[in-house]
């Protein structure tokens, strides 16, 4: 009988173990992609295009012993050669081949030329072509930030005593209820996709206490903006036992600055491709909602139009303006206007046309909402009742207020729109694996 | 301007502080929901839920100089007491209350005794009534462990160089093609929900070598088992540069070594409360499918119905095999027939009416399915037309392979199934939060 045993070490080696000290004048193995070809005539420089970056392959048909002809770029390939020392090469080492197997071929010479360091093909082309156009180092290096800012996200909150949860998709009911939701037939049933985790989420704090969960969420808006997907990741918290809705605020700066942490440690060389200055989470400001309207409306001197709205120019006024008299990239607004809030927000007892919530903005453009949420029964069925909602449907989350829940909050926020504004992109789906929007469902 | 500057230290104390040495004597605060209250005439013992675990808190009249009358079940409080060692109560440790304030009150006492040690009511009681019989320590316990599977899954990914990535939900058409695809209206398009990342995690193997992505997926399954939900949560992953199919199933080993190492270390409790024992992982036996099936048959007198195909019971028995013959909990069972598997599964060379895939059975059960893919071009065009299926809806998959991808290969695990097979649990239902299936889509 044969047993697997666990993961076995390779001969081939990656980047990082490449670059460590003493390596020069190794013979070693190697695998990867041919990023590049570049005949000079006395030699060929294959770039090899590795998980952890770059590695320059030099070919001197004497020293090497064999041929190159035919050799594809996007072909994939074990090369073995003698580790050298060549400042002029990405990290100072390159590779004197000795030897090459081919492990792929590719049908078709690429369509764009992903080995230029920035693509400069237009945001459709590159969308078009996305299994292609995210070979290009720059285009993936967006997506490794993406990836640790879910990692950031989920340690801190797991520090803190959050537990992370899977909750369904498929559902009988929406949770904002309303339009902008996408609908399907569910075994002769009529069933919706959710627009956000917000019941399970509650309903789960009474179980947990702290709970997390980063996943797909569906909005069938007919918005075609910069920033807007119809579907996106949403990475939602909820908290029990809170003091008032400044402490949703403090776990999200919390949340904030461990993001920054982990990128700064573990994604120096992402940034650096991409020339990123991270910004500063050290203190955020906080503002009310109609504080902030008048605070650019003198500064910049514009009319109030609507007193009870935001607009996205408003937003970016407000962006501008912590950045101009405080050098703060996000900035939280707070008391959002009740009739703007879902009913599960909680009003401000002292001006309940406000409520306990807020958004956050990031140089300029929400990436969060949140809030304290009404966690009384009878609050709720209230709050139900005067927007002219029925409860029907929302029995199974009902319960949960029914039979005692801590007070709570929490907030959603936008995972794409995040690394969109971390990385200075303009449009969201520049920082969308494969988005989705009124035109496109592919790929 | 006020400012945030992260998440400030409560006075409340959670349990694992007020576990540590020296406490006892201290005044502390505490806040939790009150899972029981038990009148003992002279003393009463108030039982916090925390998120840790309970807490006794044990009220007397004269000390307490507070009427405790009126106090419910599922109330939220925060209480203030003096901690005193007492081996009876749970931690060896109790608090004498001093003071107690009441967060929130329930309208409605609790539907089922959700303080006993263990529910004893029917699973649809307990599905039906989640948000509240999920506060029961047993079953929230569950969710917990899942937490734990997630956590090493990713953590052993991500040392070992894969990229996690979020793959859209919503699609034109689906990975597996044919039936069980759930359909929907998409902006006067016809769309689909994700059977399976398997499409995009393919393709992302040309960026990142290796990705991985836990998240939703939906089967249009009119099954009514007690293994099968309609939704669930998939653990997947996909790598390249692979020497052939044992190296996914290495990773895999690897992968659940790592699981049972998370659990052990940090979910202790847990597992003691649940009475679990973890299986072993140190060595996976592998067997091929003709063989295993022939060995079952052998050694339990059952006649093979069905060469190519593995009947429920058959899993069960190799499963039993296999813990009786070499005490192993999970089994790769091999080169599954190639019409079983889907057209991008890569046939053996040697015997092509079999595969380089796999199952992975625990204790008699199948928990992943995974395999080697076919990564040449003409190769993956030859399968499709062999099937007499068209490639039509799937141009952007094929062009990843049209311009080169590495040999790969990769798996999906049932994060639901395996929780249940980890916790000895006979119904997937047990271990989902919230489960989806033919009659149910609430809560």
């Amino acid at each position: 009988m044969e047993f697997l045993t666990g993961v076995k070490k390779k001969e081939t080696m990656e980047l990082s173990e490449i670059l460590k000290d003493g390596r020069e004048g190794q013979r070693i193995k190697v695998n990867g992609a041919v990023h590049a070809v570049r005949d000079m005539g006395n030699v060929v420089f294959v770039i090899l295009r590795k998980r952890e970056g770059l590695l320059q392959c030099v070919y001197e048909e004497g020293a090497a012993g064999f041929g190159l002809s035919g050799l594809k770029e996007e072909s994939t390939v074990m090369a073995e050669g003698i580790l050298t020392r060549n400042e002029k090469a990405p990290h100072g080492l390159e590779l004197s081949l000795r030897g090459l197997e081919i492990l792929s071929q590719p049908a078709e010479a690429l369509p764009i030329p992903i080995a230029k360091s920035k693509l400069n093909t237009s945001l459709e082309t590159k969308l078009n072509l996305r299994p292609i156009s995210l070979r290009n180092l720059r285009e993936r290096a967006k997506f490794r930030i993406q990836e640790g800012v879910v990692r950031g996200f989920r340690e801190f909150l797991t520090e803190q005593g959050f537990t992370e949860i899977h909750t369904p998709k498929l559902g009988s009911k929406g949770a904002e209820g309303g339009a902008n939701i996408f609908k399907l037939e569910y075994f002769h049933r009529p069933a919706v996709l959710a627009q956000s985790p917000q019941f399970y989420k509650q309903m789960m704090v009474g179980v947990f206490d702290r709970v997390f969960e980063t996943g797909p969420v569906f909005r069938a808006e007919k918005h075609n903006t910069k920033r807007h997907l119809n579907e996106y990741t949403s990475l939602d918290f909820e908290m029990g036992y809170i003091d008032g809705f400044e402490d949703i605020m403090a776990m999200e700066t919390g949340v904030l600055q461990r993001i920054m942490k982990v990128l700064t440690e573990q994604y120096r060389e992402e940034l650096e491709l991409l020339g990123v200055t991270l910004p500063g989470t050290e203190q955020i400001p906080m503002v009310r909602f109609d504080e902030a309207k008048r605070l650019v409306s003198e500064k910049y001197d514009r009319p109030i139009r609507n007193p009870y709205d935001l607009e996205p120019e408003e937003e970016a006024l407000i962006g501008r303006y912590f950045q101009e008299e405080y050098g703060a990239d996000f900035v939280f607004v707070t008391h959002y206007p009740s009739k703007k809030r879902p009913f599960y927000a909680m009003d401000d007892p002292e001006t309940p046309i406000f409520t306990l919530s807020f958004d956050c903005l990031f140089r300029g453009m929400e990436i969060t909402t949140g809030g304290q949420r009404i966690h009384d029964y009878h609050a709720l069925l209230e709050k139900i009742e005067k927007r002219g909602m029925t409860a029907e449907g929302m029995e199974s989350y009902l319960s949960a207020f029914r039979h005692g829940m801590p007070p709570h909050g929490g907030l959603g926020i936008g995972l794409e729109r995040l690394t969109m504004k971390l990385l200075g992109e303009d449009n969201v789906r520049e920082t969308t694996l494969f988005p989705r929007d009124l035109s496109r469902l592919e790929p």
